[in-house]
């Protein structure tokens, strides 16, 4: 059993620069997450982007439909930033024979209070016991990517009405 | 959808008191880790037992076995000591028509690297996901009950061979 | 024995948005920072800017003045944005009969690896142990205000050529 | 100028074994407290004992006095268990030409609520600008080893009455 993880940036991998006085998209820390989870599997971490959600574009969804399309493993966890995880996910969802779940967090990882590492446990957990298909998992649910909304004013994803 | 959580002890739990030199079993962490994991679900949790799962009986065990059969809830999660979660699972095995996902840690959650956040999380996905059944999930895999050994050398959970 | 703290902003209490997708000037941190440190003497914080150091105008540092002149204490920690820092502490020279020592953080109180209970615990040691005048106290160092330049390549202060 | 630590063990530098169930002493932190203070100043660690404060006899005091009248420096800061660090700084009362501030922690510094890196802060400032002799820095005070006891109902130092 082997996971592969893709990093293609978000809130969950934000870092602060004092010097630019502002944050950026550091390092993934699925590795430093999964060491303190002492994890027994096997797994592998690609970084492929390093985007604000906010700031993908079609050609950042298309890269990250090829990396995923041509992966050889069938677990695929995508971190990635939660404000248009659903879009990701609804280009995603004609890949066939993968379970692909999209994580990601509220709070930067650095952070003391940050749901990054609640996350990705969650997400590690559904990617091995999920049927193939697309999911986002946060918020400590499951959604498929046609029946999630982020809800903004409470900072969570919501079964849409 | 909601879920019971049901404390009974174990390092998950475990504080240290300066004043006697040694740790005890504090109050369980699963509130404040749903709450940094900004989780959007119905939740309860109780705990019934404060021990560290060397020093359990069997007892203890049927006193799970009752709260676990007596819960309305078919989602159940039980943190638990890592020493003898097994044995504690397999007495649960008898009970019909629920989700049971045993977890704990091998490190206090009041530590910085603990792995009781990304377990807890790793928990709360499989009790969603799974059948009907028991389950220990810990070092980052589900295992049922009959084919699980904890390897005390290297701090985790493995298939028997 | 009294210390008063006066939050003025900076770097250490920067929190991150999600909704916003950047940082803001939150609550101080030196509440929770003593708590822990699990200090044993009396003292009073008050917040009275928000400012990053950056965007700190003359009038600010006249606020800052003032605040400092009328404070009964004679033991004052500013905590402040690292960028002008110096700026701040030269406007304050001339009050007499107090010890003020000015601290931050490079990195946010909120994260792990921040600076910011080191210097705090830094700067209360500094405030009961230096004679009255004006102090900057971070990378554990002590400076005087005409003595000291922020090496931003660092990210440390230093004293001047 | 350069700092001396001197690490002889107590709650500051304990980890959890889940293996023994139970807690033992460990590697000194002082390297990573300092590292996350981004501090500007050259130091060495030396770890000569790893006692429980309440476990040291006289030889140990020797021992501890031996390596700080041997010591080149004249900044040494001891981290050390709060149960007896009393009795240890009047051991070393009699050194001259030094400045030796001792300190330690009530809770670990692996706790994510621990006082040890506000204490060593603290203390990192008290060595700066104290005049020779031996003092605690705990608690946030500074004292003299003749003027304090350590409340255990409080879990602090105060000055005796």
């Amino acid at each position: 059993m082997e996971i592969k993880f893709i990093a293609v940036g978000g809130t969950i991998d934000k870092v602060y620069f004092d010097s630019l006085s502002r944050y950026e998209i550091g390092e993934s820390n699925i590795n430093d997450i999964l060491k303190d989870g002492r994890i027994n599997f096997k797994y592998k971490v690609s970084s492929i982007l390093k985007k604000d959600s906010l700031d993908m574009t079609d050609q950042d969804r298309l890269i990250i439909h090829q990396a995923v399309q041509a992966e050889i493993n069938d677990k695929i966890i995508i971190t990635h930033g939660t404000d248009t995880m659903i879009e990701t996910a609804k280009v995603l969802a004609d890949i066939k024979n993968k379970v692909i779940v999209l994580t990601g967090a509220m709070e930067p990882a650095k952070f003391k209070s940050s749901d990054a590492i609640f996350n990705i446990g969650f997400a590690v957990a559904a990617v091995q016991t999920l049927p193939h298909g697309v999911y986002l998992a946060i918020s400590g649910k499951i959604f498929t990517p046609d029946n999630v909304m982020k809800n903004r004013i409470l900072k969570q994803f919501e079964e849409k009405m």
